[in-house]
């Protein structure tokens, strides 16, 4: 169960509420929805507890919890959400392609992935500074120092960023640099992660759990709309499967299955399922086909070169021209797509052999 | 191991072939791969039987099994196949978008969807008159009954038809009246069935199994190849996953992945991957934007009292709006889709919101 | 629905009762249950119908399906079955364990294991002559005269014969060998082969297919019943899951998952779990001690040259370890298993270091 | 690659040699390893930089990272490990059964299941104080106050305890309470958490995430010993698949291949896989059967009052049932299971009923 308090509550009546609903024998918390209060519970008498609590002059609305998602399935809000990152707007008509390297690279190098995202339509840099490795050993990411490049380009080519945030400690320093933060697949349900960038002051970009289902997914958004942040992008990646011929199964039915419950906008990123660069364009364009918002993209100028994923990563002008590609299948869907600016890598026009 | 024989090989040649190989220790097989004799063996001494072999006057040429699907993976072939059913081809530039209703229904209703679905670009016609169920009580399809109702629709609509074939004894049925005999995926390892429709004369459309790996899949086209059947187009249609939300997750990264692999068409099949009407058109159009060769779609113009999977099967309107927008999307992956006809079901022209 | 017709119905009464349900607007079919005729319709006014046909003289009882397995779960049954083959009994208080080489080999080697299973307390023989293999060019088991060998090796051993029959043209020459015979899981849903092996006179070993959920494999089980046969044993063997450390994953939790839907008897197969040797007795251990009823294990006296699954096929003496520790496991699960006999492979007594 | 310092190598020794990997152009990273420091690196021209290092008079051993799980995989440690938790050892001879409610609940309740399950031979008490949950209404455990709870209990009743750490913030007020810390399956890759215990001072219960393969789960393990705890105990609580007849698909397959690859202790939890009451003792006999260690079992005097997950809690007398069956299983399997004590909730003797 589920009380909004009127706007104009005072600070401590929160506490109130919850107090008495602990009396009558439930399991309460307080939580911030927004500019709003509000205080959740389970157990007790229903009926008993919602009469009680629905008699008090500071409280709105009890809603019988006719959803246990009533945040992110939107019954105290209204439509389909857009959700701002800088001067971006995702969820808008406009598709939003993120795009850049999988880890950050030095300076220059990554200032040239940038001006090149950038030329080619992406509206967002992406790049981890804080990189989640299976192995102890592997490379971690360059840190504090990889945020600060990321800083460093944004300030030359204007690309709000991304990139990821690993765990508790670090979501302040990554939310003085980053435009939005990123939720990695294995953090999904990280629920001491979620609720600290419930109170991040960014966006934040929630990929799908490898193993997660729509409900785990939707759940884990919930934490961070009921910690206070209504910017969340959902991010499809892959799930795992029986399957070996890929890195990971690309799930695109799940686009309209969560358009179905949510309106929180909803991106893919085709690398992580391709796991090699050829295979990345064909679920791209599918993915926008399907109805994807947005999607984020690994590029990388050297890929031979990159200090992760550099097999997935597109090229430059790999890019450009699934870019230009894009570009043509974004009316059909009702949306529409940045065009290229001077600068950007060259490509053929049109007409792709599959 | 495999030897392929001169094509000027006496009748007997091949057996005499695979005594010797046994005598050698192998156990040993003959093969009609098209129009050539070939013998397979496993076991034995490789070398000693290689050498022995490629020895022999009838022998042209003795490969060392770098490939266990010699013909599936082309090394006896030429590049990318494209398969003629009547006069459709399946794997050319053109995309080929087979429609109708899940299960054959009677003659009036199965003109009525025929008539609307190849006004709106389709170019065969599907149906099924024996149904595989899950449980034996469920109606099975009108079986030869529904045969002569595709027939006949033909004869009337001028589409091929693929229809499915269940099991051994109604090949030969099937084959009488179909263009294209379809293998559904719980019988893509019923290896008594691909034997016989190996010799069936009619090109096969072989779904892929709800757990088959590529290996697998491409296994059982390579019992189709050979037994003499080079006519074999894939279909993905989705698999079995932890998934709930839809009926199977489709797999749209393994067209490249099987690309890579066969010279094969790769159709897909959004239904029964979606599971649901809403959902079929955002998976068809994510297919043809992935590369495939073209779509089995389902239609029907009465869901409501279709005999089998009504509620994933698409209006006539509304399939002949996904095909406008399939149209638009086929020349951006560098394919066409033929133009809807006069009598085409209504359909708003371009621009859909998702 | 479902009408179960009086024991004493004359001949033509099911089809009588069939013709009027159809009349009525619903689609029908008439089924043999053992001795009992039944008519089975989906679709149609479902109260009408009921009325209409409950008032015939011949109809003793029309069940609303509560259950779609009526005879699977066991609404016209009575309690668990047990299945006799020969003189064997799956389902009752002794454990069953079926023993044997993966395909058949030639006589000499085939007798030999089957004494030394015999020997260590096996009550059958397994050995496939008709193998199912993913690709063409492996070896397809010895066919007709591998059944002549295991029918010669029981005339010598005594043990009876479960061997697998793999399409509807085999089954009539497998039935005529076998005391009882095995659906492979590729098979598990090819509903030709379960019709016909409805009326094949043989007890019948029904495997899970590898993506199969419960409500699948009861719904074949179903067929085999609703076709007249009564004595159908299940065999989990392992599904398809993400993981790659197992050829397998034993699922044992769907022992007691079937338990509280059917009477039919569930055994297991570490064999195919485990995917080599040295994994097999824990899984067989579990297995029993799970509840199973029995297990189908591969056992072979040379598996450096087995003519298939050498690497997974336990050594004599190995099984016979095994069968002493799953000897003790059984009074703990309230079971028995036979003594081993003079001429068992030798084993150390108890204590098996894991 | 990986250098092992010597042991009486000085203080900054481990830093001078890191600075010197990294300016042969590889990124290295410091690790503490038990007592003992390493350098790790990736990248660089591997040959070059392991004979540079090798020469250097700190450096014990550059191994070519044959294996990239070290520690795990115990390549610079002894045999198979046993991890003492109080005065219990896990992975010795003797099954360690831990037992409790799932959450932790108030003290005379928690108290009352703690006599009854170490009467019962239970060696440990499990209780969750901080709850991971898939929505941020449902109750989150009793927090602190369920720590103080579960230390009052063992200072009544003797049993260690183990609980789970869910995030960082809260590892050093859990390790100050528990003498065992559990990583749940949602956070087996939270990496920042894995580090934080690396250095927490107190053995981790890791369990297996949900869609886990062994490299991953192993990977996270190493994260543990690399960061200083070598007391790590393994525990698979079942993986995510397709079916859905059970909560979670038990793998006890996984116990053997993770024997063949680490000498960590592996326990099981059955009582997550089943998800019911009725189907625990099954999986819990099958686990030790297969050769676990020990297991970890869901226990509830009053489960239909259970503040969490109370529909798959054991009475306590059906707990002593079952561990009546466990102690008869232990020698089978080379293993003791220690007697029950006088007070031990009454249960039939032997003999049980599938």
């Amino acid at each position: 169960m589920f009380a909004l308090l009127r706007p104009d509550s005072a600070a401590g009546e929160s506490r109130r509420v919850r107090e008495l609903v602990q009396k009558l024998g439930a399991t309460a918390q307080s939580l911030q929805m927004g500019t709003r209060q509000v205080v959740a519970w389970t157990g007790g008498d229903a009926n008993r507890i919602a009469e009680a609590i629905a008699e008090l002059d500071s409280v709105e609305q009890v809603t019988g919890f006719d959803s246990s998602l009533p945040l992110v399935e939107g019954s105290l809000r209204g439509d389909r959400s857009a959700v701002r990152v800088g001067d971006v707007t995702i969820g808008g008509r406009e598709l939003i392609v993120i795009a850049g390297p999988c880890a950050v690279e030095e300076s220059a190098r990554t200032e040239e992935i940038a001006h090149a995202v950038g030329a080619a339509g992406a509206k967002m840099l992406r790049g981890g500074a804080f990189k989640p490795r299976t192995l102890p050993y592997s490379f971690q990411g360059l840190g504090r120092r990889g945020l600060e490049i990321l800083a460093e380009t944004r300030a030359v080519c204007g690309l709000p960023i991304v990139t990821e945030a690993l765990d508790v400690e670090t979501v302040s320093e990554v939310a003085e640099f980053a435009d939005m933060i990123q939720v990695g697949a294995r953090n999904m349900q990280n629920f001491g992660l979620l609720k600290k960038l419930g109170q991040c002051g960014r966006p934040v970009l929630l990929k799908r759990g490898m193993a997660a289902t729509v409900d785990e997914w939707l759940g884990a958004a919930e934490y961070l709309l009921a910690g206070g942040n209504p910017d969340v992008v959902l991010c499809e990646r892959g799930i795992r499967t029986f399957t070996s011929h890929a890195r990971n199964t690309l799930d695109l039915g799940v686009i309209d299955a969560v358009r179905e419950r949510t309106h929180l906008p909803v991106i893919v990123d085709p690398s992580h399922a391709a796991g090699e660069r050829n295979r990345v364009p064909a679920l791209a364009r599918a993915a926008i086909a399907a109805g994807a918002d947005g999607l984020i993209v690994e590029v990388h100028s050297d890929p031979g070169r990159a200090l992760s994923d550099g097999p997935q990563a597109l090229r430059p002008q790999e890019f450009a021209k699934l870019m230009a590609e894009l570009r043509q299948i974004a009316p059909i869907v009702g949306r529409t797509l940045t065009a290229a600016r001077d600068g950007a890598p060259e490509t053929q026009a049109t007409g792709v052999a599959t």
